[in-house]
């Protein structure tokens, strides 16, 4: 029994009376033998229901999805209302061919100019090689994807027997390097080269499907459950365009985790400090793009999953509009919430990885009606005025509420350098029941994760899991299907809000996580850990994107007092990517502290 | 622990491998006492659960939902491929005027020739008055609305203190009615009426909001959590229209039944045998029409609510597509396999009154890019050429999986007809899954309509509800969220299936129930019942349209030994109402068979 509230129609909620509401998450934090007591107990039936349903009550989530009157139909996922086209921009053809497309891209970027990069004096600031960098070198024939891709294998190799072993691919095979990158350097011998992206080491998130590698998702058995046939198509356009696939990169068990921690295959360290984790659960594609590795990775994004990371490790991390990139042939390819993303070391390589792998021809896009995807054309004339008239949503006692002052205040600076530069306006706004939307994005995510794992789950595969995957399902099994619905009149609610505040502002920017990478617990290397603070604190910010299939972006922004990476968030309106490009790309030329030069990196274009 | 299986992807599936399944329904038939029991027990915390175990496992629900790998994701509603265009059709502005639409239907018609019709000998055989009946009997001054009104709220009356008495409206107002009458009387007098339907008597069913009368659902509380606050647009264009709106038709409490047994306010009562079920839930809105009291009714069809009570009743009841009518203002406005749609006596009225209520602007509609609104131009020198070319698929197995052959017998007999008289083949074709898509559909509306009640269910309301309707919140409510999401991947895969035999036919011809109107048990009518087998057979051919949100209609073909009433349903393209009725059209043209006089008949328009 429980008494119903009734929520008033989103559209006559009085913003002036919406208060701020911190995360007040009351869960232990458990690893080792205590966490592997709490599985025990919240699988036991009856024990376990009434563990979960205290959680559950404690965190609201009773309340609110099924003693409130939600007046709003449900939205079953991302709807969005038409959107007004992009000034200054380059439009793709998502059909067309991707080299045709990166073609384009490599236009809308600033002229490159070897004088001031790969040649330069190594005594300059630290920064990461851009795909432009090893394509220079490649064509003034300094260097060969070959040479490369041995310095890439000793180094993979170094990294996985070192101490600690940080194991960045779970699937790889040195021959098919070899072989990839024997195949593209004939390419430049006979000056043929596929595309700008020919040559480039690229990772894949182990839950996206890459020949002939097993797609694992961190786990020790899913492949037997789920074999691999063809490449998704995200990677085969990358595969069209030259690029050379290094491997499946580590995760957190099915992307059901946010901090990288992987008791199976081992956890991914964050390569500024290898005691702390990288986030998650694109762990290793972050890690290692940060570790000077691999110019791109493919991660997927259903709560943070490449943002998070991105901003951990101190790289890009873009995740496009929920239906801008095909998710046939990955894990979570059926989904509301999930795209699959580039994580890259600068936004111009996120624009051309970005540019290479759009597009989706999936059945859910019938109902998406696109705009079609766009780039900022960063070289135009007009483009300094385009930038100057954007306006920053920012609610400040979210943007403020972080584990350390040190992020918001070096979010801020940046915005602060927006409005000199380029008078970049901030506005205030007051974004309503965030408490609701993370309630809804965790049933939304859950539900339709927990539904493709039930099978294997009865089926006797229980035990298979990681304990931290196994908390996560008995949570999520306990969701009903009127939870479900209730969830989704929520995500339109929350739909309803964030459509009128874009009627104010271009972008929202928040800080990308409320913490810097945290320490990883030594008894979680076995036994993984569950500690619903750090999640709390990592994806404060990250779900608007996911439960309501924004295009948003993690830029790097400056670090911590521990020299951890700070990044900002860059939240879009639905499929305007381009706008997010063109702010991340000002964010990151101004962002003029010296970049850190990462503990774990390897320059693997030129000898360190 | 359940042993997994594997479904093929759906396109894989090799029709020739597929049997159909007898529908093997294992639960007892409950009323009275015996039902008040069950409910105790399925209410009682563990007991209950494992009653509502056994039954899900006894009907496979949970093998199929939780032990089976779906390939397919989730549609979670009706996602249609870009349809042709039909032939012969005058096409309608859905945001145009109400009137205009009607107009244009008119347009539609044959001509109407009075010598034939109203005014002819009282010796002819029983025929229902059309709305042009009315329409020409108002313009003739052979009577006003005024005279008719009285001579309703007479019958109304009588109806309910007969015995036995069949409550037909559970909110009316003798005044309101007579001044919607004057009001229409005088603009007859002043020579300009404000359409077709002008002073026709419609009745709205009680899940749907007409002012100033309460919308109850059938139950005796829920105008109070839910307080009216203006028409629906449904009912609005209809009121625009000059129909007189007489108030409030019965219905099984909330839709959730298909026998109409309402025993909050008394059970309706089928026209045809007043010891029958007139079958449900719009079991008023078929009865006021059967009974000859409205020249229609608007009904909510989420599982065959219109078609089964129009099927039982011998009148004509049409689903239109998902999305095609406004859902506003209803109580299931939330659904993703709801419609309003009207029941008539005839297919011209059918016609003539869709085209005053169709065209929604909900928000739903951003996601569904629906093909403009159509209707038959059946006065077209070509129409019979369409006609000819009609391919009518027919699945034998299902078609025949009938209570009483006479069903099946003369719902063939039909199609040899429209054979002999048109030309219209009958294409034999397989339909999988049909097992699936009844689950699909189950877990659908009930977890969409448990969701919205689930507040008031939790909030003391419980107990207010009918026995029959605590049964079936208890089933919805143990689905869980992981259920519901799997139901959706159903739905694609149901979706795929018809869309390819929809490439081969034009419609699929099936009896639209299972058995003709089953006898009211005594006991039901004071605590209600529970008989899955009578639902069985009466849902048997209905969800198809609903799950994927086809247009569908049923038309009466004639009748069983006993007299009853026999509907022969005709399930169409998606957006294709226009097919569906051309089709409709012919059959009730073709059904020689001369009409019965329901037992339960008044001649409100003339004298009996």
């Amino acid at each position: 029994m429980g008494k119903k509230k009734v929520m008033l129609p989103a559209n006559e909620v009085d913003l002036a009376t919406v208060k701020y509401q911190y995360d007040k998450i009351e869960a232990p934090h458990l690893t080792g033998f205590s966490l592997k007591l709490f599985v025990k107990l919240v699988e036991t039936p009856l024990i376990g229901s009434l563990i979960i349903s205290r959680l559950k009550k404690d965190n609201k989530m009773i309340e609110m999805l099924r003693n409130t009157v939600i007046p709003e139909p449900p939205m079953f996922k991302p709807e969005f209302p038409p959107q007004e086209s992009e000034s200054e921009v380059i439009p793709l053809d998502e059909n067309g061919k991707p080299e045709g497309r990166v073609e384009l891209a490599l236009k809308s970027l600033p002229d490159y100019d070897p004088a001031n990069s790969f040649i330069a004096d190594s005594s300059s600031p630290f920064r990461y090689w851009k795909i432009r960098d090893y394509a220079y070198a490649y064509r003034s024939k300094l260097t060969t994807p070959s040479i490369v891709a041995e310095r890439f294998i000793l180094a993979i190799d170094e990294f996985k027997t070192k101490k600690p072993p940080t194991p960045l691919l779970i699937s790889y095979d040195p021959e098919l390097i070899r072989k990839q990158a024997a195949a593209s350097t004939r390419r430049f011998e006979e000056g043929c080269p596929l595309s700008i992206l020919d040559g480039i080491f690229i990772a894949i998130k182990d839950d996206i499907d890459c020949c002939p590698y097993p797609s694992k998702g961190g786990t020790t058995f899913f492949h037997e459950v789920r074999p691999v046939e063809e490449d998704a198509p995200c990677v085969a356009r990358l595969r069209t365009c030259g690029v050379i696939l290094v491997g499946k990169a580590n995760m957190h068990e099915l992307g059901l985790g946010t901090t990288g921690n992987n008791p199976n295959h081992g956890t991914t360290r964050n390569p500024h400090d290898p005691e702390r984790y990288t986030g998650g659960s694109s762990s290793g594609p972050a890690a290692i793009v940060a570790s000077g590795l691999c110019s791109a990775a493919l991660g997927t994004d259903g709560g943070g999953s490449v943002r998070i990371p991105s901003s951990l490790c101190g790289v890009v991390g873009l995740k496009s509009t929920y239906g801008r990139t095909d998710m046939k042939g990955s894990i979570c390819d059926s989904g509301t919430v999930e795209i699959i993303g580039p994580i890259t070391s600068t936004v111009e390589d996120a624009i051309l990885v970005y540019a290479a792998i759009l597009g989706s021809s999936t059945a859910e896009r019938i109902a998406l009606k696109p705009s079609p995807p766009c780039l900022p054309n960063l070289t135009s004339h007009d483009s300094r005025d385009v930038l100057a008239s954007l306006r920053l949503g920012k609610y400040t006692e979210w943007f403020n509420d972080v584990f350390s002052t040190d992020i918001s205040a070096k979010c801020e600076d940046v915005l602060n350098r927006l409005l000199e530069a380029h008078g970049c306006k901030t506005v205030e706004i007051v974004i309503p029941e965030l408490h609701e939307m993370r309630n809804a994005h965790i049933v939304s995510i859950g539900s339709e994760s927990a539904s493709g794992l039930y099978p294997d789950y009865e089926d006797g595969k229980k035990v298979k899991f990681t304990l931290d995957t196994r908390t996560n399902l008995a949570l999520f099994q306990s969701f009903s299907a009127t939870d479900y619905v209730a969830a989704q009149s929520l995500r339109r609610r929350l739909m309803y809000y964030h459509t009128e505040i874009f009627k104010k502002v271009d972008v929202i920017v928040t800080p990308t996580t409320g913490m810097t990478a945290p320490p990883i617990p030594p008894a979680a290397l076995s036994s993984g850990e569950t500690d619903l603070q750090v999640s709390g604190n990592l994806m404060r910010f990250v779900v608007t994107a996911n439960l309501l299939g924004f295009p948003a972006i993690s830029v790097p922004v400056g670090y911590d007092k521990q020299g951890l990476p700070i990044g900002l968030q860059i939240i879009g309106r639905p499929w305007c990517e381009a706008t997010v490009l063109r702010l991340a790309a000002a964010v990151e030329e101004l962002c003029s502290e010296p970049k850190k030069k990462p503990s774990q990196f390897y320059d693997i274009l030129k000898e360190d």
